[in-house]
């Protein structure tokens, strides 16, 4: 059989999966970009569907916990908006409802027999990339080689979700290879941005990004080597958490590059509200997950961490904006969204200096270079087998075009010790950073070095399809590991949003995205582009800001984030 | 200048730093294989001297604390006796008599100025291995390329045990390429076991290992990769710990294979009390250590876990003894120490079980394939710029021979994708030993798994110099990252530690060690020995045993050693 036959057959299968009377008869045309006001139309949701899958997680929780809510119909209702969200943006790859349904009813008769929950996530519906195992399902990421390979064991975190009551509904999609900031393979094909589905919804973690967008589900697990789940979170406007290594327990994943043990892939949530991520963050720990996972850290969750004993109790805060990072100057919306932050913590007492950006393009490019040692050799043994190819694009590019183009550039053929002197380099950067971090002691007047950074999270609000071109504004934390939260400001509007006359830039890259992407209707640029009818612009895209913590500072980050969220409310509520 | 002219400079501006009154004149023959009397002998040391050098850390401390002895009169005292141990085992490398005596004497004034200590560690003379930097000295590792360069700022570690209060005095010896477990480079020569003389002190921290044994230190510093605090604690009869990746900061030391990010070295301590060990550990940590080393773990010091609440409060712990790895069985004497261990503490009341060995081999393969990728290279690129040989045999042979022996094993060109799925199998590895490890709940009887495993630090107490073939006894933690501490037990009596006839043998290894190792004289073994004419014995030899908690369980397995080693004395006191 041939590579797109078999990737035909899955999507067939998948679409079997799912209950005819769930399927939505009047699904907006693709011409329809925003497709948020879909699910109150589309006459599968009934009224209470609809109030609870707009129910944040916390008062979830509490109606399930209380008997308000059954599990089963918390996570009915979730699964019917999914598979809503699925027919606007295609974000689903395993659909499995028996499974889930009949867990959810499980966890309803042992409540009512027991008087109790079964975990603080109890009757809690949980969507999963499609890294993460389930026992007997696919996890193919994309590559047609792998479909049919049926898993024999639940990831750990997955066991964990389970123990702690939450029930595991659907699996999302990613790029093949996983190492791109958008969303498309040859199996389940691409995954639109709910806001505007000309733009990308991110990537990897793209198919969460938008089920969690649109509230197809209430809480979604992604993964972050490079950015992965804050891409998706800041394009889909979600909350999202990158942890640190090894905090949150990854044994048990499908997943690339498997045995780079330098840079590595994180796990964690995305969410509409900060809350659930740090509910789910702290139900995870609760567990002691390095009991179930070797690469753990043993750290419980530390509520003295939280109310943030390193940094003066939160009492006064200082945050240092990086405006832009020295190479890409940000296009004029996600500065406002940094502006827009800035005003909200200096209106709640806080201090807000600017971050120096220190040797940011070394770092991405040391990054790159540590990958790149060995993903050539790893992309080809995953698609050799079935024969189908590379991705070279996340284009919209004519069927077939593809294997013709370009592949990233990848250093074939580096040694082992190569490799060591390049992350060699990458230990000196990051020892070179907390000193610079260090150093700012010096200009905070708090007595403490700068508490967090505030960043954006790429220099462009969600780009038109095969336009993400860089993830450098998060990829930098992924080698330094420091946590990071990525918080939804506002959204673009192109009467605020203007392009400004600049004549100086700082390298070509810069220039570049500053003429082809700021804000320019898709139709005028340069691009071959199938849907060229269908002029895309940024209009409705998120502005998101991303907040940086240290290195194992999860409790101290989500705390602070706390902080410059309900600044950002006050903010908002004020004329 | 030939790198034999550049090493016999470097030795005698060694020989140049020490004040010629604290050489003893009468320094005992090579022939007198023991030299533990001789501090005591040597006319060097006062009645103070020794007083004070015999005091266990934790009334050093105490005495340094209220006055009662000076910073200067400890480092002092403690100096002659490092010395003196130079002059008998060629332990140490840096001697720096001035800037240490120097430094205790700021400390002892800022005590009577003030009235408070510098620190928790105040006027304690602390010895580090050759790898630590220390501002304006050199950190050769034992390769004259290294001759002459001179650190220009402190490893993090001397900061902050100067911020503690701590008086670095000396750094000590370690095998060229530091990759083994003995001390010998072309530099500083050899170092030899102070409790026999023509048995190694192991390594690569040996010059700790026989300095801290003779009490000239009386807490030194080494580094483990895979056994090298270990092995030089267990064969010189010390205790030593070897802590989880990335607990003690590394950061600004020089080493070996530099780069390689999957298994890791770690530093940590060795003393003549257990006491010392927590005590170094716990100061360390109050430092906050991940400020300075980006690096470290983000996790204080845990009182509840020292405490055991992860082990029912120790009240019945159930210890599994690894009588044998199921590659090789180890001599009789290190059977002997077990089996002390295991009767002292069935007779404390815990409980123990045997330890199923493991996939053991595997696991040492896979942590050779890692070193090996790319060890070849990183030894010549330290070594070619003088033109010295990489040492190819740790044993006692005619100069200029070593040149010419088969250097051992390394797989060059190995590719870092190639590397990646070596490290990939690591990863599986230590999935799949965290399962055996939490599968010994149905073992126990305590409702938990196996608290800690105790097991051989090597398969035969120290050998003569050039015979410590193998490290596997202690290599598996390292490749799964558990916390060990050793403990000495007893020492060789040939009368009891008899071989016992066996016909049967799980390797060729197995054999090997049986017909050749065990308790035979040196000179009857068949190898080219050109000190044969003192025949070497395992006579005096320490035994020692090897307490081993999970990944990140420090303080708890400090903890456990702490019952281990009260109950091994209280077996001892008995008749």
């Amino acid at each position: 059989m041939s590579w797109q036959q078999i990737a035909s057959d899955k999507k067939a299968r998948q679409l079997d999966t799912v209950p005819r009377d769930w399927l939505a008869p009047n699904v907006p045309p693709a011409t329809q970009l925003n497709v948020f006001d879909f699910p109150q139309k589309s006459g599968v949701l009934s009224p209470l569907d609809l109030e609870i899958t707009e129910t944040p997680v916390s008062t979830l929780l509490s109606n399930l916990g209380s008997s308000k809510w059954s599990a089963l119909q918390v996570t009915t209702s979730f699964y019917k908006r999914a598979i809503v969200a699925q027919q606007l943006t295609n974000c689903l790859t395993e659909i499995f409802v028996d499974r889930a349904l009949s867990r959810a009813k499980s966890l309803d008769e042992h409540l009512e027999k027991t008087g109790q929950v079964v975990g603080v996530l109890h009757g809690l519906p949980i969507s999963v990339k499609d890294q993460l195992n389930i026992k007997g399902l696919e996890s193919t990421i994309g590559y047609v080689s792998w479909v049919g390979q049926y898993a024999e064991e639940n990831s750990v975190l997955i066991d964990i979700l389970e123990s702690l009551g939450a029930v595991p509904f659907v699996k999302t999609n990613v790029p093949q290879t996983l190492m791109w900031p958008e969303t498309f393979n040859h199996i389940f094909g691409r995954t639109c941005n709910p806001h505007n589905r000309s733009l990308t919804s991110g990537g990897s973690s793209g198919g969460e990004g938008a089920l969690v967008a649109l509230k197809g589900s209430p809480l979604g697990v992604g993964s972050d080597m490079g950015g992965s789940i804050r891409i998706p979170s800041g394009f889909c406007g979600v909350y999202g958490l990158r942890p640190s290594y090894n905090r949150i327990p990854y044994a048990g994943c499908v997943n690339s590059l498997e045995g780079e043990d330098s840079i590595l892939s994180v796990l964690g949530p995305l969410c509409n509200t900060l809350d659930g991520i740090t509910t789910f963050f702290k139900a995870i720990l609760s567990k002691q997950p390095w009991l179930k996972d070797p690469l753990v850290i043993r750290k419980r969750w530390s509520e003295d961490e939280y109310n943030l004993i390193d940094h003066g109790n939160g009492q006064k805060l200082c945050f240092a904006i990086m405006w832009d990072n020295g190479v890409i100057v940000p296009d004029p919306p996600v500065r406002r969204g940094l502006e827009i932050t800035k005003r909200a913590l200096l209106a709640a007492g806080h201090q807000v200096i600017d971050w120096q950006p220190y040797k940011q393009n070394e770092i991405i490019s040391t990054v790159n270079a540590i990958w790149n040692a060995g993903a050539s050799e790893d992309y080809n043994t995953a698609t050799t087998p079935s024969g189908e190819p590379v991705i070279a694009s996340m284009g919209l590019l004519p069927e077939g075009e593809e294997t013709e183009l370009q592949f990233r550039p990848i250093n074939a053929g580096t040694s082992a010790f190569e490799l060591w002197q390049v992350q060699k380099k990458k230990r000196d950067l990051r020892q070179e950073y907390l000193k610079h971090w260090e150093d700012t002691i010096s200009q905070t007047g708090t007595g403490r070095p700068v508490d967090a950074i505030i960043s954006p999270m790429a220099p462009y609000t969600a780009p038109p399809h095969g336009l993400n071109w860089t993830a450098e504004y998060t990829m930098w934390c992924n080698l330094l590991d420091y946590s990071a939260v990525i918080i939804p400001v506002s959204k673009v509007d192109q009467s605020l949003d203007v392009k400004r006359p600049r004549s100086e830039f700082y390298t070509k890259e810069d220039r570049d995205n500053y003429e082809k992407c700021a804000l320019l209707p898709y139709a005028s640029m340069d691009l071959t582009d199938p849907q060229k009818d269908h002029p895309a612009t940024h209009e409705n895209a998120p502005i998101s800001i991303q907040v940086i913590g240290r290195t194992m500072e999860e409790e101290a980050i989500l705390a602070m984030s706390k902080v410059v969220d309900e600044a950002l409310s006050v903010a908002k509520s004020k004329p």
